[in-house]
């Protein structure tokens, strides 16, 4: 059972605000463990797929669609949850006064007149922030979408282990990328290949995305699957990304469909060398422009990359630490990034990644997959 | 070239608008044809994937992630098209700022004192909203989801060759599920090979939503493909919703793994026959509880199903017009309706769904698959 409410309090306390309204998906995820299947777009019956109301130490309420209850169980007991009715059909559709109704009953106990509410500026609705605004004349929102990033970038125990868990499925990818890769197979026909091993694994259908891409396309560094057959000689970009339970993995390898040329191999060892060295200087203390700039430095003779280095990870695919240029962040232990060097050059692109944990005195690598082309 | 911004006039026209802010994904496509993915969630680079602000017979402009600009040449050349800087890693992520100045200087030009703004109020940002009540204190923003639901009611040419193609991919995925159903394969293993067989003909990824469930499970009528082994005697409840260009399919079909028991295939034959006097029944003028009742009476003594007995379908998988109990509205030429009659006894459910175009002298099906048990 996931219960991190109690990290408001520092958001609370350094900005004064008195209660939240939490409504991005990833924040709810975060801070309760309440998750909810994306893969379709939104839910046809829901105004948004949950909102989370805190007053910390003193109240956390979830409000939720009384069609998607399945997780009840799974949720705290610290945590109250309201449902409100979604999905009917002997009359009209009105889940969204039902929400907005069951979410002013939620807040209106415990709200005082000139209440500061943090609230997440760009997924608060028009319709939410407007019947607060009207109901209680004098509250204030303040925006806190970045507090809660940065309070994601160290992993609890928890997280690692499904970060563990999604990770070890790109594993199982990548080794059927290299199992099934051969001339006249269609991009598509290997991805459903190497998704139907992972989704065989987490027993379950699972979100992916995937840059998998053959031949020229590789130069463009990713892309979706097409219907394009793979062909002798063909360099196969994979870059798998799958959410196992909210958290994401992603690794990525490039290989090749009969011979590689001289050229391509000591790209492709080049980058395999520069990313095992830039492994040994991931450790708390070191700055994220730094990793970014080793990496950099390392390839800049066969090619330059127009991308990040790498990325932090966790119940978003991307997220801080970023490994970029201008990066001051130090990294500390409990982090997760993945590390992406590339060279694209002669009509080709090699891309290769790893995901690690930062860790007290070095970093330890959560992928398993060792690269290679063939 | 999607170009369908006029039919904003009848909507400004009712309700005195001057000009929309339109925010939702599904208004997007319908009115200039820009799409996005959501397979994968938000992007954690864009606030929102897109927006359009249209002043009736004068401007339409859209406002998208300069990173997201490969639809470009399939935009009508009326639509004014705004990049903002999104995905970068020389500096700073601010997309949001980056967004919001953009559509501010898009939206400026045109806007007078007490304008009267159509927004949908669900997807439209706090964010949004906010900056624009600052910058303009006196407009007034008006609701118009439903006006936008009730436009894409009745489908245009190009729509419906859109759904016939998603619903060819319904079809291909149900004879699929025959060739592959038999004892041993799990539920998850037989939907990769469905899902393999839909993408192989679209040539591409899409979201497929699917209820795929065995044995037991038939009985609550639907839920994602598990690592359940089917077994001899088994159903299998296969309702198939695949995305393509936007536009979604949907069909259910229910087959058997070996045997069926006589009770198992008379309640196939009551719902097969049901279905296709229902169809001998829509038409316009007809009302959609008139259909929803007419499928209700011929089942009840067979078990009674709780949820709705078809829906619209189109840019979003349920849309109106409703097939429900209380909906007086009747049909008109060019709505698309899902049927879906089931039955839910013995433990064990069964559920047939055809998709059909209403024409101006009663329907046309859309989906070709003959049901069959076995």
């Amino acid at each position: 059972m996931v219960y991190r409410i109690n990290k408001l309090g520092q958001v609370a306390e350094s900005k004064s605000i008195d209660a939240f309204l939490i409504t991005s998906s990833i924040s709810i995820k975060y801070l309760c463990g309440y998750s909810y299947n994306f893969e379709i777009g939104p839910s046809p019956f829901q105004l948004i797929p949950a909102a989370l109301f805190v007053i910390p130490s003193v109240k956390a309420s979830l409000i939720i669609a009384d069609n998607e209850t399945d997780q009840l169980d799974t949720m705290d007991s610290r945590l109250s949850v309201s449902q409100y009715s979604s999905y009917v059909y002997e009359r009209p559709l009105d889940f969204s006064a039902q929400f907005l109704r069951t979410m002013l009953d939620v807040v209106s106990e415990n709200i005082r007149k000139h209440a500061r509410i943090g609230v997440e500026s760009d997924s608060l609705p028009f319709s939410v922030s407007e019947l607060l605004k009207t109901m209680f004349p004098e509250i204030l929102f303040v925006d806190i979408t970045s507090d809660l990033a940065f309070l994601r970038m160290v992993k609890e125990k928890d997280e690692l282990f499904q970060i563990r868990a999604a990770t070890h499925l790109c594993d199982i990818g990548q080794e059927t990328v290299l199992k099934y890769a051969e001339p006249g197979i269609t991009e598509i026909e290997l991805f459903n290949e190497v998704r139907g091993e992972m989704e065989k694994a987490a027993e379950k259908r699972i979100p992916i995305m995937a840059d998998l891409v053959s031949g020229l396309r590789t130069f463009g560094g990713g892309g979706n699957p097409s219907s394009k057959k793979i062909e002798k000689g063909d360099l196969i970009l994979s870059d798998l990304t799958p959410c196992l339970n909210g958290y994401w993995g992603d690794t990525c390898n490039t290989v090749i469909v009969e011979k590689p040329s001289t050229a391509q191999i000591n790209h492709f060892m080049l980058i395999k060398e520069t990313l095992e060295k830039t492994l040994e200087l991931v450790k708390p203390g070191v700055k994220a422009k730094e990793i970014d700039s080793f990496l950099r430095k390392q390839l800049v003779s066969a090619g330059e990359y127009g991308h990040h280095s790498g990325h932090g990870i966790g119940l978003a695919y991307h997220e801080e630490p970023r490994i970029v240029p201008y990066n001051e962040m130090e990294l500390q232990a409990g982090m997760v990034i993945a590390l992406e060097p590339a060279i694209y050059t002669n009509d080709y692109g090699i891309r290769l990644e790893h995901l690690v944990l930062v860790t007290e005195s070095g970093c330890e690598k959560i992928s398993r997959f060792d690269h290679r082309i063939k």
